[in-house]
C-alpha cells in the first residue's frame, strides 16, 4: 500500500513513494518536463513529471488538465532546499479526480478587490489570502492558550442582548419571538463582569457586531473580539495583562508561522521588537505629543485615525494610552480618584499605523456612581438592574479589555485592510458569499 | 509581604500564611468558633476563626457580614483530607472589601427555575451552575485541542448570511444596511465546504441560531456548535472522526474535571464506557429495533425524542445512525450509490436519553445533482452560485458534522436541561439578563 500523505507530513517520507490528494494549482513546461504545482490545503509542492516517466496519455492529461481540478498523484518525495516548502515530488502517476471547468475565475494575475471579495470562497485557496487565514488560526490558538495558562475561564457572552452597552445607533436589531426586539452584541463586557465575580478571571471570545456606516479599511460589521475580565484588578493590572498578552501572542505567531509571514512579505524584525515594557502615555501626554508634532487637536476630543497613526509612529512597540476624558468614554468606566474628569480607561495602539487594537480599563465599582451614570446617559435603569446587582452584592475593583482579532491580525500580517483578516467578511455593502 | 494566593494554588502554600481575595459564601458557628465558607472563583474553602485568634471587632464583623460581601482574609493554609478542596484556612484576619446588601436573592435552599434564570448573573456563582460552566470551559478546550492536533484549521463561518441553509421558517431576520435583510447563521457547514477545498481539514466553532418555537429542555435559540469538514472524505471517514472525537473529548473532561463532576453527582462510570467502537446502525436497523421494542414508527419518518431515547437505551455508548431516507435530510446530502432513496447522512445519539448530539454526513459532490436539488427544494439558485462553484472547480468527496456544545455538555454533566449549559441562555421566552 502506498501511503496517502499530506504535504505537511512530507519530512517523514523523504525518498519514499507516496500518494498526494489535492488540486492542480499551476503548471509550467520545459521541453519534455512538466512542472505541476500541486496544493492540498496544508501546503504547495512542485511535482516534476518527465515525459518518459509516465505513459503518454497520463503526460498528455497532466499537460492539459484545467487548474483547480482535483487530482490524486503518486510520486517520490525529494528534498530540495530551493523549493518553497523544502520538497519536490517526482511524479509517477497523475489521476484526475474531477476536472475543473476551464473558466476558473481566479488567475494568478492581479484582480480588483471587489472581484476577489465576490469570489472569496475560491480566493481563500490562494497566496496571501490563504496564508492570512492560516495565521488567523494560529493567532486564535495563541490567544486561547494564553488565557487558559493564566487561569482564565472561558465564559461565552450571549449574542442576543436586550439592551445596548454603548449606545444604540450602531446596533443591529433582530426580530425575536412574539414581536420582541433583540440586539446583536457589541461587547460581552457587562456579562464578563458578572462572570468575573463568579470565576475570578474570565474571558469570552466570539463574534461581535457594529452597524457602523463606515467604509474604512478598519471596519467590519461582524468581527471577533476576545474580552478578558478580572476581579480584584486595577487599571495597572489591566495594562500589565494587555502588555504581556500582546507580547506573548505575537511571539507565538512568530514561532508558529514563519513560512506564512514570509509569503506575506511581513518584516518580522518589526514584530520581534514587540517586547515589554510598552510605552504608557497618559491621554494628556499623548495630546502634548500631537501638539509637538504640529497637529491640531483639542483636549477632550477622541483620537481619530490620523492621530493614532501619528502617535504610534513615535514608537516601535504598541503604545498604551490611559486616563482619557471621562466624557468620551463609556458610562461604566471608573473615574480617576486623582482627577474625576478622567476615566481609568486604556487603549492600545498597534505600531506602524495599524490603530487601536485594545480598549479597556477599570470599571466603576460603586452602585451610586453607576446609578447616576445610567441616568445621565439616558439609559433605562430596568435594563441594567442585573448589572447593578454586581455592585449590590460583592462589588470589587475589577477591569479588563477587548482585543479585536481582525485588527490585530491585520497588524501581525501587515495587511492593509481588515476585510482580508476574516474568512468571509461582512461590510456595509457586502454580505455575499 | 504576605502573598495573595488563589484557592487553586493552595497546594503550594501548605502551612504558610497567605491572603485570599474573594467573597463570603456561607457561615456556621459553633460556640466560639466561626466557620466562614469563602469562595474566590477558583474554588471554595472553609475558613476557621477562633474568637481568641482575632480582635473582638474582627470576630463580630465576621459573624455578621452579609453573604456575598467581598472580603480579603489572611490565614494559614492547612491540609485537611475531609475538606472538599483538601484544605482549610486558619484565619488571622478578615477585612470586608465591600459589604453586600443583606437581601442577596439566592439562598442555598431550592429556587424555581424561572427565578434562577432571572438571576443568572448571580446564580453562576453557585454549586452546580458554577461547576457546569467550569466543565464547559474544559470541554471547549478539549474540542479545540483535538482539532488542532489532528491538523484541522479553524476557519470561522460568518454569522450574517444572505440565505438559508436548511429552510427559512426557523431563521432570525436582521435589518442589515440600506433596507437589506440578513439572516443569522444556522450552520457554518456550506462555508466549511468552501474552506475544506482551500485548507483540506477545517472547523468552525461559534454561536448558531434557531428561531424554533420550541420550549423543550433540548432547545435554545442561541447555542454553540463545532463543525469540522474534510476534503477527500467519505461517510465512513466522517463516522470514524465523530467516534474518535467524542471519545477523546469525554476522556479529557473526565481527566480535567473530577471535582466538578463529583459536585454534579455525575456517575462517571457511565462516561468511562464511552470508548470506540461505538455501535453503528443503519436507519433501517434502527427502525427495526423500534418495532422490536413495540413502538409505532413508519419508515420514512424522522426520529423524535422518544425514539432517540428508546434507541439509545439499548447501548451504553453513543450510537451512530446512518443512511437516512433522503427525503428527511438536507438538500446537500450525497445519495447512497447503493440505494438513492437514502442519503449518506449520520447522526450520533448520546447515551442515557440525551438525544442527538451530532448530525453530519458526506456532501453531494456532483454539480448536476445539486442543481436539481436546489430546484426541487425551491431554493434560489443565485444564492447558491458560490456553493455550486465548489463543484465546478475541484470537487472532491467530502464531509463533516456539527456537534452541539450545550447538548454534549448536558450529557457529560448529567444536566437535565440545556439551558443550564450556556452562561446566559436565550430561549423563546427569555432574553434577560
Amino acid at each position: 500500500m502506498i501511503p496517502v500523505v499530506s504535504l505537511d507530513q512530507f519530512d517523514r517520507y523523504v525518498d519514499q513513494e507516496i500518494q498526494l490528494q489535492g488540486w492542480l494549482y499551476n503548471r509550467r513546461s520545459k521541453g519534455k518536463i512538466l512542472f505541476l504545482i500541486l496544493r492540498d490545503g496544508t501546503g504547495i509542492v512542485q511535482g516534476v513529471m518527465g515525459k518518459k516517466d509516465v505513459p503518454d496519455e497520463v503526460f498528455e492529461q497532466a499537460a492539459h488538465t484545467p487548474y483547480e481540478s482535483s487530482v490524486i498523484v503518486r510520486g517520490i518525495v525529494k528534498k530540495d532546499k530551493r523549493a518553497p516548502g523544502g520538497f519536490e515530488l517526482w511524479l509517477k502517476d497523475f489521476q484526475v479526480q474531477r476536472p475543473a471547468q476551464p473558466d476558473y475565475p481566479i488567475s494568478l494575475k492581479e484582480h480588483g478587490p471587489d472581484f476577489l471579495l465576490s469570489h472569496r470562497h475560491l480566493w481563500i485557496r490562494h497566496g496571501k489570502a490563504h496564508a492570512t487565514l492560516k495565521v488567523r488560526d494560529k493567532l486564535i490558538q495563541a490567544i486561547r492558550r494564553y488565557f487558559a495558562q493564566q487561569g482564565f475561564v472561558n465564559v461565552d457572552a450571549p449574542i442576543f442582548t436586550p439592551s445596548a452597552c454603548e449606545g444604540t445607533t450602531t446596533l443591529f436589531e433582530v426580530d425575536y419571538f412574539d414581536d420582541q426586539k433583540a440586539y446583536l452584541t457589541q461587547s460581552g463586557q457587562l456579562y464578563m463582569e458578572a462572570a468575573a465575580m463568579a470565576f475570578g478571571k474570565v474571558y469570552c471570545f466570539g463574534p461581535t457586531f457594529r452597524a457602523e456606516k463606515s467604509k474604512t479599511r478598519r471596519h467590519l460589521s461582524e468581527f471577533w473580539m476576545v474580552e478578558p475580565e478580572m476581579a480584584y484588578a486595577t487599571l495597572d493590572d489591566v495594562m500589565d495583562l494587555a502588555e504581556d498578552f500582546v507580547y506573548q501572542i505575537v511571539q507565538e505567531v512568530l514561532e508558529t508561522c514563519p513560512r506564512e509571514l514570509e509569503l506575506l512579505e511581513r518584516d518580522v524584525e518589526k514584530l520581534k521588537k514587540v517586547r515589554p515594557p510598552f510605552p504608557r502615555l497618559r491621554y494628556d501626554e499623548a495630546v502634548e505629543l500631537l501638539h509637538k508634532k504640529g497637529m491640531e487637536f483639542s483636549w477632550g476630543d477622541d483620537f481619530g485615525a490620523p492621530h493614532e497613526t501619528a502617535i504610534s509612529q513615535e514608537f516601535d512597540k504598541p503604545v498604551l494610552i490611559h486616563r482619557y476624558p471621562a466624557a468620551i468614554k463609556a458610562f461604566y468606566m471608573k473615574p480617576d480618584p486623582q482627577d474625576p474628569r478622567l476615566a481609568l480607561g486604556v487603549d492600545m495602539l498597534a505600531p506602524e499605523g495599524y490603530g487601536e487594537i485594545i480598549g479597556g480599563g477599570e470599571r466603576a465599582d460603586s452602585l451610586e456612581f453607576l446609578e447616576q451614570q445610567i441616568q445621565k446617559h439616558g439609559l433605562r435603569k430596568e435594563d441594567f438592574e442585573w448589572y447593578l446587582d454586581l455592585r449590590r452584592y460583592g462589588s470589587v475593583p475589577h477591569g479588563g479589555f477587548g482585543l479585536g482579532l481582525e485588527r490585530t491580525l491585520a497588524w501581525i500580517c501587515g495587511n492593509h485592510h481588515v476585510r482580508e483578516c476574516i474568512p468571509f467578511p461582512r461590510m456595509m455593502t457586502r454580505i455575499y458569499p
